[in-house]
């Protein structure tokens, strides 16, 4: 039964997707994608995911998307270590927390992040190039995103709202790892998998508000995920976008 | 085993999570609360959720929020008929519906009805006691969708892309439901629930979009859901909206 994740490298909702095939050592086929250059919504990838997002997660006859719902099913479909807690109650703890990454966390960090790299991304190519690019893109939400990123950006008062939103986000995080182990008790779960996949470079982009001083319980749990077998050989993949990365680490927090 | 309820009736994402309690026969006792008396953000109630955001159901020990995972619980902890698919891809489909509810469906269709409604709800009091009210509200995200819908209300661009993303669900849906009998294949399951509690009143609000005509497939699931005895024992309680739901149901598509 083949099994072959569709992603754009060790970051955010793809990375989540990385690290259960990893802690469960599923035997997949890595397809790393060009997201930058608009790979994801090129014809061949959209007749797999009419959508033209990744990650996807291709299993026998079936086609999954939603990062967080491909690992819902991982979790459920293959052997090895198990990834959610054993009871109800747990489970919905860890469900808070995945939620609270798709809905808020995440979309915080990535309107700030999308803001402060695509315009360099995209400056290569001309006006007309970019717009046939533009026109291919399958959700409307995605096509104003890569416009209004490339275009003028965000306003000021969008970026302060997102930031303030990142810093709600790490008190919350510092208050729950003050309390528990892991994010939703005693186990590791999706729910670390999903936080760190976004909280990866807190500790160096957001240097002023998480730190050993200020988020001693944070930097702790950081550590104990990044100390994982499965978490190094998934951030040993290769990651497309780290070049931009670095270079927009500067002007994340302008 | 105590069973509570805290909610603000038959609607929306209340709705939500009264229909599993319906549908599985818990035995459970109904808190329904006044949601445009702010009573949700009043200090007995952020004791037990310091969100102040309902529906929360309170299990022996264990307070949960946020329709979509009290569901999830109550599905793997009361008997009764399971409303999740018995298979890995089926529950990853249903999730698919309930995070598309989540944080595209409802919200559009929320917008929308704040945008109606707020304003006349709110209209009695002085602009003192209105101030004092949202400034108890913990999340200020919530204390934003109070402030505009009050005053001044959305903008048109706004509005105009709530109703896009409204006829882009119907779509979906009715593209779905032409393909199989429920909308995560062949039970009724938490997807069901999810989209039903939101499309309730589609048919209605609606009818230039949703009809026999246009959307026979929906049309058909919607009497189908309507007909069931879970159902109609929820859309029987009380619903404290009912007449601010009517007084703004020509306003809504305005």
């Amino acid at each position: 039964m083949p099994v072959v994740l569709y992603h754009g490298g060790a970051a955010a909702n793809s990375l989540k997707s990385l690290l259960p095939l990893f802690e469960k050592k599923v035997d997949f086929k890595s397809h790393l994608m060009a997201l930058v250059n608009f790979e994801q919504h090129e014809p061949w990838f959209t007749k797999i995911n009419p959508r033209g997002q990744v990650p996807v997660l291709v299993h026998d006859q079936y086609v999954l998307d939603e990062s967080t719902l491909i690992n819902e099913y991982v979790d459920d479909t293959f052997p090895g270590l198990p990834l959610k807690p054993s009871d109800a109650y747990g489970r919905h703890q860890m469900r808070v927390w995945t939620k609270f990454v798709d809905e808020y966390f995440c979309p915080a960090l990535s309107f700030l992040g999308w803001h402060a790299m695509i315009k360099n991304a995209v400056a290569h190519l001309s006006e007309a190039e970019f717009e046939a690019k533009v026109a291919r893109i399958p959700l409307k939400e995605q096509q104003d995103k890569w416009r209004i990123t490339a275009k003028q950006g965000y306003t000021k008062e969008q970026l302060d709202e997102w930031r303030r939103q990142v810093r709600v986000s790490i008190a919350r995080l510092e208050q729950q790892l003050g309390q528990t182990t892991w994010l939703a008790g005693d186990t590791y779960s999706l729910a670390d998998i999903a936080v760190f996949s976004m909280a990866l470079l807190l500790p160096t982009r957001w240097q002023d508000d998480v730190n050993t001083r200020t988020t001693p319980h944070f930097m702790a749990w950081h550590a104990r995920v990044s100390s994982r077998p499965a978490v190094k050989n998934a951030l040993a993949m290769p990651n497309p976008v780290a070049g931009t990365h670095e270079a927009a680490a500067k002007a994340w927090k302008t």
